[in-house]
């Protein structure tokens, strides 16, 4: 038998069911399972994605699916008593895509398919509706025109506003059922003049045509870029739905609304959701007219208020989750058009979760797969300072909680640039539309002048986790003008607001915000998220505040302290510069010195007596950069030692992974170029002192220029060549370490190599450090708990890490180095080429966010395995920015990792990454799907 | 049974055999296996490296090693009939070094050893000569004062010139009985104050103190350096050879020599060598005395001649080489003291080899195994002209052929400061010394006014392939003062010479040189790898000359040809630069058009006629630049097919893999820095049209400068973004070989993608390439027979080579990049840390040099191993600097590699090396040793 491509529905009777995504996608499947749960759905049918994929790679359909289809639509006329085309009572069908995964607004839809000139007279009749009718018949042509036939909009609006204007009209409700039939023919002759044939009166070409466009609008730009932003692959292909139409626009005993069973902005239990009267679906998405909240529909259609909310809850217990239903309702009947798991704000996902882990819903490891780990990101922001006095300028709808300060900006294009620039924008719009993603992904927020909860901007926005206030009708938006009025003020293109997306206010200038605020929810949730999970959670944290914040949202240790930081500090940066001023020299004149002696003891004479010559004169020169360089060193160790005992002391009783010093040390000195233009500028005015020097201070610099310092003398490298650094690191750590252990204040330091590519510069610098621990012992009596381990950043130290593991106590993977070296891309420079990698398709998506598992993955694994082959109990973690990323921490799991340190703000995230890792993985489901 | 520490040989019986070098050192083994072979050696005894490794980890010895020395030593009293310490005829030994690996002049020796109060009587008694007997006790005090006291030789000379000074004596023969017994004193007098102990009386205790220094002296600073330089282990140790002692100093019926069975400078059978009668040992190879031909020895004394000539005529035939043997003629006895295979120039080894083998000696393959590649260097350097008009200064010994050019220099550390600023010096001495070792291999030559052919710096010469003429006593050097005088001239520090080496001329000047000559034992020899061996040889090579230059070398085809030597060339930078400059604004100019003419299909009104204006701005300010960049691809297209043509003419019959562009464009430009100066300093003189230009042209630069250009937008990135460019050298190359096709040329170019490291990278590229290729084909009629492939260069090609390989149809190896991006070390900056590193024992050698077979090495052998699974006739090869080091070609050998490609001059290195891999490894022999 050959493949199924056409699933029917209606009747109470479904081909289908709601498991079946993968061939009907969302929508098809949830019209099918709610078809066979007796609810009332148009009856139809749905093309597979299967047929989507044959599409794509052949351009055209086999019979094997135009035959099936043929079936489907003869059983559609059976079960409808009615025939497409038919002059009397005409079968009209709406063609909607629908993928695996939502993809709101991205593909194309067609509705009212079926008229032509002989249906229009039938529809005219059945409904007794004339105008209705032509109605309906002159939005198709220009819908099919425009989606099928790829006729641009602006032809037939262009058409509308001049036959408007032509008739002295000013709404398109003014014209009448005369005016509706000139404009069915001009359209018709339009699309004549465009396409070179006539528009297709037979219903089942257009159906066909329609088919197609769909499929093909699988390919369009914004589909494929929505893809690539939400990581859905680009082989699913979409499913065709074909259902019977029914009219929310036949009078005000019809209507159309879309809604959820509970918030999904704040997550209550309540029934939410907008809905018009006499109007079609796309009249409330698409934020044109402001729409009425659900609740007012009892008042208006009792009895459909009350079906809507028996199937609604009866769809929610169901599908056990929140859901997003669309429906209309026909001369007073109530059709369901589509439902599926609604998308929520992370505040609304954790209060469902925990809310229905309560009503017995669903159980706990449920209600934590249920959460987005990045969606926390959300929670874990600022907020407007409720004690903050700020002009409340209007109030719109809080469509999407948080807060965003920033400029002004009118155009998504213009978001885009400033954002590059590095600059904070707010997006205002009339309205958004699915052109306007890139803006605002861009943009800190977004306010729109109309569109209610459910608006385009408003539900991109929650996506996002972006602030965002819609509907905010106060706002008088000149768009072209760069400005817009509001409270009888003018705001200009530049200027600052701030949005509260919680409140829906819009405030006047830069208005203050406050830390997040950990809800009692969210504190059960992340309470079952730890009970959950194995994989420690570490954060990456410099000072003794962060450390705290990292606590404060559950850090289990730090992972990283990177030392360098320190370095910058304005008390430290002298110190730092002399030591790197002189240290280079002195070591070279050291150098010198050594051979000398070592000369003199095999030479005599005056061969001698020169060597003797030389070395006091070398010895001169060098008395002086080595007393400067060991006074550096001498005054930073007390620095460093206050630096550590602070961040000890925040993480008592927990690991702290301190690194040793890592960049290269022109990093702390002032710019080459710089200095050369100085240089040149002093030269024309002749010799000075200021000259002399500043010319000394270039020979140093450029001296200490690398043509590629991230691959030159840093890291561990540093520390072999000074190993006074590694040393004074260490003192300060241990003695930090030693005294607060004298307070009876637990601490783990764990001391970090970076960079290490061979065993033996670890055992180098290991060395050192063990040195000055039995030093401190000494002199302290104290006996400090540490480990000595190292980064694997380096592809050498994976490829060695059996040798390493021998030496080292633990291993900490430095993701981004690794990366920077196994792809060969420098992390500053790669901007150069990443996006257009990324939107050529060459690579997935930016390898410094989420770790590529193909390639350095291997790396990782196989580390892993000869590390822990080499020694058991070896401590392995990750410190680069992938220890934050759900998709890398499932790896990190699946590799046996220890844990996982990343940002303080990103600690909530890691935390239910891990959990949910361990739950996917124990129970053997699939791995992460690709919309996670 | 306890391991055995010391065997003893004399009177025709040995513990020790000749394959016991491990354990006896190659002096041991030797004179072990020439006292089994009757011939007439001194008896004596060796302790074993097994003992130094003891001593070196313990600091003594332990027992067993005593006892057994104990035991030795009275078997050697035995033998010799003689007791140390005896006042009537007392044994007096040596106490020499011997190492597996020839050191010679690295570690200590101690000769006269046993004398002392009484016996130095005994000795007086039993030569009836009190003089020699009190100057020999003069000379052991001052060595053993030295050597194994520490004390500096300086005490010693400053006592002996006082003394002379004191009497009005000058040279040291004038010296009195009386003399020199109160140098004894004065001597024993000295090690007291120096040391605070007596001068050991107790010749038991002076041989346990000597055999001790000389253990030691294996990890003296000259000693680890050498190995370090000829890659010998620290572990090896060395052996000590204790030997009762003869006399060559005991009037004119005694002597010592030196010599070789044939000529290891030009491999000509003669018998060769030097002498000196009525001197010790040290006296030849010192270079202070100049010796005589060992031809001479047949008149002065013609019996021992005979039967040295017999003597060293059947150890040649016994070892089956040629012998670098020792001797010493005692009152007309003669004793050899030592023979090795001696070390020779590569064109001796060859021929001495290639007769060798006529002669029925050895066979080919054991004649291939004898020669160690890296010394067919010094055949492929360039000779002096004959024909150049020079004037001749002086001749001195041809020591070590081929020709010097550079600036003198009087001082090893001179030589190398100069040669590390890039600058050509020889190095001008009295003597070298073993302290010389760096500054001889900084120099391009060496001249020494005293010594022979087998002084210190002719042997060490000859080892490094280094010009250089010995012996030059015409030559009056003036060190100190920095100048020599030689014909009347005075030549100072810094005037430039050139030495011939072949034949030993000074001459004035840089003359000019020429291309090496191949001999017809060489043609033969390296006939023989060719038929050995299956590993191919190829070339690098980016011009038709060096390719010529390859193919008469051997290569059997083009490895690797870099495009972008030819973007630099003086017709082409300015269309490079004009592209460049173009090229990046024109894309981003006609992106941002491509977006506005997508938003305007959806746009419509007010709106539309914005993006309208908008995008006739943009198509206005794209114009130009395309233009530009347009016509700089077209003329560069000519000029590219022309270097194609010619290289693939060259190579006619023969691969060539072209690389398309691969260095970041900011190369090409001016200095960023530069331009920042002089633009600052035009600014002081207010506006100009000069200074808006600089500026225009430093945004470019700044635009395209990079933080680490090395991981940044080169290689096949460039060509992504600018896939013009592929088209361009693709069609170049495939217009380039249609035509040479036409002509009835075989050519079979291999386009090479480089720095993939994802296979989508690759697929890209190659699409373009193909497109072009069918492109071609039609316009020309013809098929070229092309390939594309990859360069496996970044560690993630690596990993992925499997992915990879679907399709690519060959990978080569960039060994110098991938060892960049696996240690994380950029080649351009390593040198901050890396000789250091080399020096701490951190890296065993250059990772640069050769290849890192632990880690980057598990990169190249996975990546074989998933290419062919992948794809099994996949073509791969290596074209990194690796590609003609032997170790690393071994390697490649190894790992089944099917070329190898290297510089030119390095192809019939890689041929023999490549040979011998083979027979290393198909007989099953052990892996390279560490010499080679």
């Amino acid at each position: 038998m050959s493949e199924t491509y056409v699933y029917s529905f209606g009747g109470g009777q479904a081909d289908g069911r709601g498991d079946m995504k993968d061939v009907l996608g969302g929508k098809g499947a949830a019209l099918a399972e709610m078809t066979r749960a007796g609810i009332p759905v148009p009856p139809g049918f749905t093309i597979t994605t299967g047929a989507c994929n044959l599409y794509q790679a052949q351009g055209k359909l086999s019979s094997a699916v135009t035959d099936q289809q043929a079936e489907a639509l003869a059983r559609l006329e059976e079960t409808t008593g009615k025939k497409l085309g038919d002059s009397d009572d005409p079968l009209l069908v709406s063609v909607r895509s629908g993928a695996k995964f939502s993809m709101p607004g991205m593909m194309d839809t067609i509705l009212n398919l079926g008229l032509n000139d002989h249906s229009v007279e039938g529809l005219a009749v059945k409904t007794d509706n004339r105008r209705f009718a032509l109605d309906s018949y002159r939005r198709f042509l220009q819908m099919f025109g425009n989606v099928v036939l790829q006729i641009e909009k602006d032809v037939f609006e262009h058409e509308l506003t001049g036959l408007k204007k032509e008739r002295g009209l000013k709404l398109d409700t003014e014209m009448t059922t005369k005016d509706l039939a000139d404009l069915v023919d001009i359209f018709k002759a339009k699309i004549r003049e465009q396409t070179g044939s006539d528009f297709p009166q037979d219903p089942r070409t257009q159906l066909d045509m329609a088919r197609d466009a769909v499929f093909r609008s699988w390919n369009n730009e914004r589909a494929v870029y929505y893809r690539r932003q939400n990581d859905i692959p680009d082989d699913l292909g979409t499913a065709v739905n074909v259902q019977s139409m029914v009219f929310g626009n036949k009078g005000d005993g019809s209507g159309t609304g879309v809604g959820f069973t509970r918030n999904p902005s704040t997550g209550v239990n309540e029934f939410y959701g907008e809905y018009l009267l006499n109007a079609q679906g796309e009249d409330v998405v698409a934020g044109i007219r402001t729409p009425h909240p659900l609740a007012d529909l009892e008042k208006d259609m009792p009895k459909c208020y009350a079906q809507l909310r028996e199937i609604t809850g009866r769809l929610e217990t169901h599908y056990r989750d929140v859901q997003d239903f669309e429906f209309t309702i026909e001369d007073g009947n109530l059709f369901m058009l589509q439902t599926r798991n609604g998308k929520r704000t992370a505040q609304a996902a954790i209060k469902i979760a925990v809310d229905m882990v309560k009503e017995g819903l669903i159980d706990e490891k449920e209600a934590l797969l249920r959460v987005q780990p990045e969606q926390l990101d959300q929670l874990l922001h600022r907020r407007v300072d409720p004690k903050a006095k700020a002009e409340v300028l209007a109030k719109g709808l809080a469509a999407s909680p948080g807060a965003a300060v920033g400029k002004i900006v009118f155009d998504s294009h213009e978001a885009v640039e400033a954002a590059a620039a590095g600059e904070a924008v707010v997006l205002v719009r009339m309205e958004t539309n699915p052109d306007d993603i890139r803006g605002m992904d861009a943009a800190k927020g977004i306010l729109t002048a109309t569109g209610g909860m459910t608006s385009h901007a408003a539900v991109v926005a929650r996506g996002m986790g972006k602030c965002c206030v819609a509907g905010c009708s106060a706002v008088e938006i000149h768009e072209k003008d760069g400005y817009f009025l509001v409270a009888g003020k003018k705001f200009s293109r530049g200027d600052v607001i701030t949005l509260n997306g919680s409140t829906g206010e819009v405030l006047e200038g830069a208005v203050s915000t406050l830390p997040p605020e950990m809800s009692a929810e969210f504190q059960t949730f992340m309470g079952w998220a730890d009970e959950v999970r194995g994989l420690r959670v570490r954060a990456n944290a410099d000072i003794p505040r962060d450390a705290a914040q990292a606590r404060e949202f559950g850090a289990q240790g730090i992972g990283l302290c990177r030392t360098e930081h320190m370095f910058f500090a304005e008390d430290r940066l002298p110190w730092v510069r002399q030591m790197i001023l002189n240290g280079p020299t002195a070591k070279s004149l050291r150098k010198r010195l050594t051979g000398l002696e070592r000369e003199m003891a095999d030479a005599g004479g005056a061969r001698k007596e020169k060597l003797e010559t030389e070395a006091k004169r070398v010895r001169e020169a060098l008395a002086e950069p080595q007393r400067l360089f060991d006074e550096a060193l001498a005054k930073m160790l007390p620095l460093q030692r206050e630096d550590f005992h602070g961040i000890l002391k925040a993480m008592e009783g927990l690991p702290v992974t301190i690194r040793t010093l890592d960049p290269p040390l022109h990093e702390f000195l002032p710019s080459k170029q710089e200095l050369a233009v100085e240089i040149a500028l002093l030269e024309t005015k002749g010799d000075s002192a200021e000259l002399e020097q500043k010319r000394h201070l270039y020979r140093v610099v450029e001296e200490l220029t690398e043509f590629n310092p991230m691959l030159g003398h840093r890291g561990c490298r540093l520390g072999i060549s000074f190993p006074e650094l590694t040393a004074m690191q260490s003192r300060a750590i241990l003695e930090a370490a030693s005294g607060l252990l004298k307070e009876n204040i637990r601490v783990f330091p764990e001391i970090m190599i970076p960079l290490v590519g061979d065993v033996r510069e670890f055992r180098h610098q290991r060395a050192i450090v063990d040195q000055v621990a039995r030093e401190v012992q000494q002199a302290t009596g104290v006996e400090v708990p540490y480990l000595v381990g190292t980064m694997i950043e380096v592809p050498r130290a994976a490829l060695t890490a059996d040798e390493i593991a021998t030496e080292a106590q633990f291993f900490s993977f430095g993701t981004n180095d690794l990366t920077q070296m196994t792809y060969g891309y420098s992390r500053d420079d790669v901007s150069k080429f990443l996006y257009e990698y990324i939107e050529v398709g060459i690579l997935d998506r930016d390898p410094f966010v989420s770790l590529d598992q193909t390639g350095v993955g291997q790396l990782v694994a196989g580390a892993v395995e000869k590390g822990r082959g080499a020694r058991t109990d070896i401590k392995i973690g990750i410190c680069g920015e992938h220890g934050g990323d759900p998709r890398s921490i499932d790896f990190c799991y699946r590799h046996a990792l220890n844990y996982v340190s990343c940002s303080p703000y990103r600690v909530p995230i890691a935390r239910l990454a891990a959990a949910q890792a361990t739950l996917r993985h124990q129970e053997g489901t699939e791995a992460p799907d690709a919309t996670r």
